[in-house]
């Protein structure tokens, strides 16, 4: 239609530039929202296809918008789902299940073959002033909850993946290889799990400093120092590093688990022996599923702060200083704002739009 | 003491050679029964320390006695034991847990760091007349069952802790590699737990014969056939081989599990991408724990046969030709008997302890 | 639209009379499928809104097709459905979760709060020509499987949810009580789990013979005979007596499991003692959940014999004659035909339709 | 021998009386040790023991020894056990399982059918100035944890038992009934857990301000209000009442879970319509196993206090007046003194040592 109302949007060209350009607003379908994006994190997986131009399988082939860790408010919504939720402030789960399939009905959902997932060729994101969703995956937060932290929920939603998958429980003692975004998360996620103790390796020094104030009992330079001699209950890879997860491994105690998050070389070397030796219990995560209900709670009620996590925030037109903000020391998180006006409204003044001056 | 009774004993001395010996004759603990030892298999790990001199960090350094896969009749019993099991039929469950560390009182007694197992230096096993285990560790087996069959509960035990680990259960559909001995344990065992579909890898021909023989649905030699094009529930690996385990774990489906029983290199590429793509849960095997109940009435009921294992018998001093044995083609498992005038008793003609003549 | 297909029904009214009416015939949803009806069971539930039009909160209060054990053949699909299906043999799995809440995504879609099902106020079942159901559930069977296994993979299924919930395993010991239909299939899907030893109790004589032919170690009159005194791992109801359960609880070994799946008194008096002294896990079945797939490769397979349970056939019109032939001896499961002409497709005689004559 | 030394003791005479006594000294065993008994809790069980003679099977048939809540020093070590052990202060595990038979082997030794437990019929407790325990069931408590806390070790053990039985994980939401001791402790427990809110209920008013005090978000008094309108992830009872089982089970979501902790009739009546339809478990819990290492890194690392909990201090000769404190209003746990001088070390006057002032 001639009428068609546009929207902005940053792309990721095929030649890996980037640009903000004029796009059809979404509609959406019956079952779904339409959302006025506020926040956005910029992820590591965003920075890779920025870099790379893929991810293994995955190919940038054509205009991508990048993004998937959003929050906004409902603007219109589908013939099946209730007018009532308009203007409801959501965070968006960025995946589009199929809901038929085996894995779908058996509860594992995010490894559904026909997922459609944000930011990921050819599906697009969330750098844009509008994204549509499923109505039940755009999940409802409590006006105590900001629009960055609704963004952040989804990288804690991987944290909390992984404490499940290794069934972290009161008095579980764990070691955790990154203290980056996720590794941070990762921290305090696996205290509100009951984690007696949490160790972290990171070589770089602020990350640890960051590692320490997030609860961890110690931070380690894996170049530099021995890892406490102790046995954990759990060992979770958020580096991708192979010399950290191959030591991770091997300080895990018999009966142990291992969960690799972090995204590293495809094919590694792994202590096998120890893994037999030891009855360890090696698994990784895809996404997450299932996880938005506990990650609200979790955040609304205090028990994690995502918001101190963010150290930059950016205008739409400054997407491409957003993705390369991990370059800038001190940075953890960047949030792209669709709209900046909305900035202010989250008690955060305009000025701190510049990165170099935000990193604390 | 002068008087003190001996047996013999087929020892392997620190220059790997073996010899027959007379040994003191051991005397139960307080909690122990002493067994006359009847029939004991040969173990890959046996040929391993015999060929290598150590398996691992387990160093031969002084006269060991191997084998640990036993069963014989209990001849006298320590003082806290019941008198009244002298007579009874057993099959030893080797192992000597501490049962006192969390290990232990978790029910993992498998991982108790004070194990002490047969034939693991500097611990004897069974290829002697009498050895000794805590009375508890002496499963009575049914008139049914025979000798042969309950020193095979070992390996049997090695592939039901398999079958558990991997989950297997009604309609699972599964992937072995390696025909061997526990190869063609797990076949038997996969479908004694309900497995709809078992498929084996194996390079060599008669070993594939076996597996088909065994119950597999299809044997596949990977150097010259590609996989069945289906994803599998569980893949457990009894051949140690690096390809065979890169290759087993890309052919689970989502959430499937891989099961490493086999030994082979103790550092080995894993296609880790794979496991985080669709969260395989890998993990490994070391050696057993409660299986003996469930193997006693696997085999007593029929669901399980053992004898249709053995492909050769030997006396005590004819180990060195039985630990040779596994270059014969179509050996899969050779039998000692400590007092050879047992062997007839087992329905099994004494003739047949020359090895060459009795493979099948 | 005046010119709107129809078709024949039998529906229970409100007055808990049964009669044959004309109905319009449904149309499938873009997700659903529009099936002919083959072979539709009768299930205690259809038979306990026939004589006391209710169950629980479930009240007939108007026409109500009844019929939730179905079998048919595709004849058209929904927009998003492929043609390619049209003709298709299936058997259908009578549920309609909503896919969208917390159960759904769990993997519990059987727990789903607005669950429409088939046979229940006032969703209509599958006594007529023709029914709709998601695509996704119509699931293909194989050339050889039957309409009526087809049909009777529903109360399989029910059998399958419970053997799970019971965690039954290779050499389980089980107990059941009641060998009507659900404990007739209970027995074969327990030894299809790898169950050692089955034990069912039932007063009634010829329930017991065919317990004991479907597999049964042991059937025993709780009238006039004592349970053996073994323990058992698990046991599962398919009574719904009080007695039953009282006793079947406490023929259970510490930290054994038991399942309650027959219908009973809703509030009944539960040996709480044996529950916290052995740690007994007590829990309950509501229908079943992602159990088609498994169904249909152990009655493929012949793991499981369904056809063996068929002691009556019926016509549309003689739906109460089916309603009412669980008064007659030896009568265990009857099969309504919507269309009578099929069912010597399935090689059986029309003749056979007369119920006295066909009890085995 | 004529020169064997004696101890005080204080027993429940089959009349029910209770008489301090002069004993012989037990002496410990090869993998024992003697602890010089510090500091023991009253139990709700010793309280019922003294009043009726008997719980369930167990009788009271001649001169008992309560109490099996302990803490003390080790004084004297059996032959198997490092002497060096001489002088440590520890938390008794009152239990003496087999270690031979299936349950310990799995892992439940809790359930081991040759169990012996302090002060349960004939097997004598700690209301003594001596006893014995197999060496590994005498955990060793830091400093920072008082004798008192290490007596209520055992309790928090219930606790820990309990929510794992429920699978208490972050976000849980938890309904206890019954607010003694031992509701006290779950409500404490659950939080370590990860539990989002605890609601309990209890018909005593100073008990409801424990519970609020303790971490719970609601303390409902069942005679007069009704229970929140959500639905209970956990419902655990502590109280024995048939009401309050009854109405916690109803108040479970589909899939919930409930255990029951406290004793109360024998057979009780259990909404089974409600356990079927929403798929609940329940379960109970017999003491606890393996719970002290987490219990001991709980109570010295703040998590939880245990010290709050203690209302009234009594010498050996007092402890007919301890078992009678559960009748004062506020009194919530007991500590027994086998040797009063030792009443100060833990920082309490021994003024302390009369309930009726001490009651806060």
């Amino acid at each position: 239609m001639g009428d068609r109302r546009t929207m902005k949007a940053s792309v990721l060209r095929e030649d890996l530039s980037i640009a903000t350009v004029e796009r059809p607003m979404p509609e959406p379908l019956a079952d779904e929202v339409l959302i006025a994006v506020r926040a956005v994190g910029v992820c590591g997986s965003d920075v890779h296809y920025y870099r790379d131009g893929r991810i293994g399988d995955f190919i940038v082939s054509g205009d991508l918008i990048l993004g998937h860790e959003a929050a906004g408010e409902i603007v219109s919504v589908g013939s099946a789902v209730s007018p009532e939720r308009i203007g409801e402030r959501v965070s968006i789960e960025p995946q589009r299940p199929c809901r038929l399939c085996g894995q779908c009905k058996l509860g594992r959902y995010n490894l559904c073959a026909s997922m459609k997932f944000y930011a990921t060729p050819p599906i697009d994101g969330a750098f844009c002033e509008y994204v549509t969703i499923a109505a039940d995956f755009a999940h409802r937060i409590p006006d105590n909850v900001s629009m960055e932290s609704g963004a952040l929920l989804e990288p804690l939603s991987v944290a909390i993946a992984a404490c499940r998958k290794a069934r972290v429980t009161a008095g579980s003692t764990i070691l955790i290889a990154g203290a980056g975004p996720i590794g941070l998360l990762l921290i305090q996620t696996a205290r509100a799990f009951g984690a007696a103790r949490v160790v972290v390796t990171d070589p770089v020094p602020n990350r640890r400093s960051r590692a320490l104030a997030a609860g961890a009992a110690a931070a380690v330079d894996p170049a530099a120092e021995k890892l406490p001699s102790e046995s954990f209950d759990v060992f979770i890879d958020a580096s991708g590093a192979q010399p950290a997860i191959a030591s991770g491994i091997a300080a895990l105690r018999p009966a142990g688990r291992a969960v690799l998050v972090g995204m590293g070389a495809p094919i590694q070397e792994i202590p096998v022996a120890v893994i037999q030796g030891r009855e360890i219990e090696l698994t990784g995560l895809f996404r997450y599923v299932n996880t938005w209900p506990l990650a609200i709670e979790l955040v609304s009620t205090g028990v994690i702060n995502l918001d101190e996590l963010v150290t930059g925030r950016f205008g739409l037109e400054q997407v491409q200083t957003a993705l390369s903000a991990d370059t800038v020391p001190g940075a953890v998180k960047s949030i792209v704002y669709p709209d900046t006006s909305f900035v202010a409204k989250d008690g955060t003044s305009i000025e701190r739009l510049d990165f170099a001056e935000t990193v604390s």
